[in-house]
């Protein structure tokens, strides 16, 4: 599927990724689209921010909602310059974003140095198998908040 | 794998998500901890701050980070009051972290409306066997972050 402004608009993320390295950031950019317009840009922010979690589609889904005030920006198109890592994959359909578009692939990523396409891998596993340890505790009291949400009138669901 | 003081801290991230319910944020909570000291604490804040990638684990992330000042919080383990979602595992990937302490699991997640388990299941297809539309458009100028980078002699890898 592609549309209308597609190649225009990931261009801009890739120019964003590029902007993002003379700025001493990695090598990824992003935009948000609503409408066919710009809603927020940027690159990764990792280093500069001291946030490990500061990738170029995370920053923009972050300024998007803040700009747009919802914390559901349902409706727009995220562009990007590399296929999304699964953090940022996973922000993108808890953001119910419609539909995204990506010019490089997570192995281009890998033969750059970075490991999206190895934390793809460990997350398709049991936690019980990933290199990562995991302990599961399930502690009685761990039913109480899921409780209590689902006991809360006024609640906001997301 | 279970240490000492797993279980109390494990129940500190407990208490961080009955405090989020309280004040109106989603029945998540996290605490990261260095050498037995907790250096950060949050719960779920998707709604209340607008944003949706503000998951408890996210922001004890962030705040730790910032805290520690650096964007490689590695020696630390991160407590969840449950499993944590594809985009916060992504996160403490990237984040380097120790290891994972969790009580709920992503299927008692499901039962009290959350969508973590059909992320993951979602995450672990070929893109365009997803439900979310995927366009990849390789555009040739795609290659020029990453060989920016890859030339840039100050960079800083992460």
């Amino acid at each position: 599927m592609i549309k209308k402004n597609d190649e225009q608009l990931l261009q801009e993320a890739i120019n964003e990724a590029k902007k993002s390295v003379e700025n001493g950031g990695g090598p990824f950019g992003a935009v948000l689209v609503k409408d066919g317009k710009v809603i927020s840009r940027a690159g990764n922010t990792v280093t500069r921010d001291n946030d490990p979690t500061a990738h170029a589609e995370i920053n923009v889904i972050r300024r998007g909602s803040t700009l747009l005030k919802t914390f559901d920006p349902k409706g727009t198109v995220l562009y990007a310059s590399c296929e999304p890592c699964p953090m940022c994959l996973g922000a993108i359909y808890w953001a119910n974003i419609d539909r995204v578009v990506y010019a490089s692939s997570r192995d281009e990523a890998a033969k750059a140095g970075f490991r999206d396409a190895q934390i793809y891998s460990e997350l398709a596993l049991p936690p019980i198998q990933r290199n990562l340890p995991h302990s599961h505790l399930p502690l009685p009291e761990r039913k109480a908040p899921f409780n209590n949400w689902k006991e809360k009138e006024d609640k906001m669901p997301y």
